[in-house]
């Protein structure tokens, strides 16, 4: 069932526990830049380093006794393997998480040190999907999908609604897209919780599928050219109609202008934000007429990229 | 007059309006490494990038309206040259800024860019003390001293103050040293606000001229042997008497200690934060056994290193 407002303000309560109220930062040198005022949501310092610990955390707090007796299981390479087995190990059940042989080591070790089985798999969408389903079979344990699912949806709405509790209504509001889950539920927190903000997303132009969904009426399969490695999902059946219906417009940026956008909060709000995490942003400097004197709210939906690779971004460019 | 506590409570209601209230965050994960509870008061977010906002902002709002219009000078290659230019811009007034001809491009365009004027000199103390004299003799402007100034030191004490608004009383306060205009202010607000809080400074061990001052009873000349640029600068005859009276204790550390905990910060809290402002946290990774656990208040107390540096620092250590 698509989460209501009294459902998503549930979540929020249901939650809080176990995430951090994440702060708001501003910047004049920014906002003069952009010609906006802009209310940063930093996801980037949220558990596990991204808000995927919001959706993990809700829904495995959702479920009933037995099932949490056989634990929960999904396949990811990123964020959310991470925030399902940490919410795994605060209720004290397991969690299998399937990744391809291929993640990094780095993702591995926390999926690990937050005492996750992992299995590994071959690095096709195929592949993970038929080991998750064996070890489902074998374990019994509730799937609990990264994105397209309306518990998880629900609990990534909660960022959006604590930004907009926090700083009241924007004029926009901006998150980026992969699979959808954080920009569907940030889409019906807004419509729930501040109606005249309009929600819009960012993308990669390398991994347009969202843009192009929204232009063709149905999911169009994303593609992989883009540093923004957390956003080359394609969209999901539950969450495309959310964002189809409430989402106002998406805006497609380049590599080098998300580059150009994660050097820009490095030197001017001190923070580290991951690249995928960076599109909105980027987004708001591409299409400034439209921002120009408004109130802008910007999830900055992670921050896990490691210095080496900052670095690396950072000389490509300069 | 060295401040009390309503002049220190005064002084935060005075620069309330053109400062950040700076965000205090936490780390379940960097607590579990340190073994004690650490809050993170992040100045490396405040204006200009560092804490010294508060200070020139509380000197300039005290000058009388003859002064002002004068308008106000320092020497300084650091933050201080780009916060007194900020508060002078904000007030109308001019600011002249001695700086080393050596100072780095990026640190005189801030200065330009809050409309400062700069005059360059040898990059010695002699130099800079003369050419500041010269200035103010044309001018008449007032020298707002980069710490050894009682209203500077007054601003730098709303910091503390701040963080123990917001989290209530500590067991420790940890605070880097330089010339100790922000350890005074801290150990004033801890004395004043919280006084069972002990106020600890952080010092690099290759200009650990405050750890030797605080021996010998008088104040020891700075070395300047280690990446924390910051904090090269000798005691003040103000700073000092204070820092004697109300700082329990100084910790030394190592650059490669303080790199490790620049990483920690940057990939914990992803954050950045420049060396000299890590060295506090430093000192309690290094000193786990005094803090285990207690309530320890880290003063992160600026975040100006350019993602280059931070890539060469990390690099250097791997």
């Amino acid at each position: 069932m698509i989460p209501d407002k009294q459902s998503i303000a549930e979540a929020h309560e249901r939650i809080k526990p176990y995430i951090h109220k994440t702060p708001v930062l501003t910047s004049a040198s920014l906002d003069e830049m952009a010609g906006c005022h802009m209310y940063f949501k930093c996801e980037n310092f949220q558990k596990v380093g991204a808000f995927k610990a919001r959706g993990a955390m809700n829904a495995i707090l959702k479920l009933g006794p037995e099932q949490l007796k056989k634990g929960v299981a999904t396949h990811s390479s990123g964020n959310h393997a991470q925030a399902l087995a940490r919410a795994a190990k605060i209720l004290g059940v397991k969690a299998y998480i399937v990744m391809p042989r291929t993640a990094p080591e780095i993702k591995k070790r926390g999926v690990k040190g937050y005492g996750g089985e992992i299995f590994e798999c071959e690095p096709t969408l195929q592949a993970r999907e038929s080991t998750l389903a064996e070890v489902i079979k074998k374990t019994g344990a509730t799937e609990i999908h990264p994105f397209n699912n309306d518990d998880v949806m629900e609990g990534q709405a909660t960022c959006a609604k604590e930004l907009l509790d926090e700083v009241g209504p924007l004029d926009f509001l901006l998150a980026p897209v992969g699979g959808g889950g954080l920009l569907s539920g940030t889409a019906l927190a807004a419509h729930y919780f501040a109606p005249q903000t309009a929600v819009i997303a960012g993308e990669p132009a390398g991994s347009d599928d969202a843009f192009r969904s929204l232009l063709s009426g149905k999911i169009e399969p994303a593609q992989s050219n883009t540093i923004a490695d957390g956003l080359l999902t394609t969209l999901g059946d539950k969450t495309f109609p959310i964002i189809r219906k409430y989402v106002k417009e998406i805006i497609t940026v380049s590599d080098d202008e998300i580059v150009s956008a994660m050097r820009l909060l490095y030197e001017r709000l001190k923070i580290v934000v991951e690249p995928s995490a960076t599109v909105p942003f980027a987004a708001v400097m591409k299409g400034k007429a439209k921002f120009a004197g408004k109130n802008v709210g910007v999830i900055l939906s992670g921050g896990n990229v490691d210095p080496e690779r900052l670095g690396k971004l950072f000389s490509s460019q300069s």
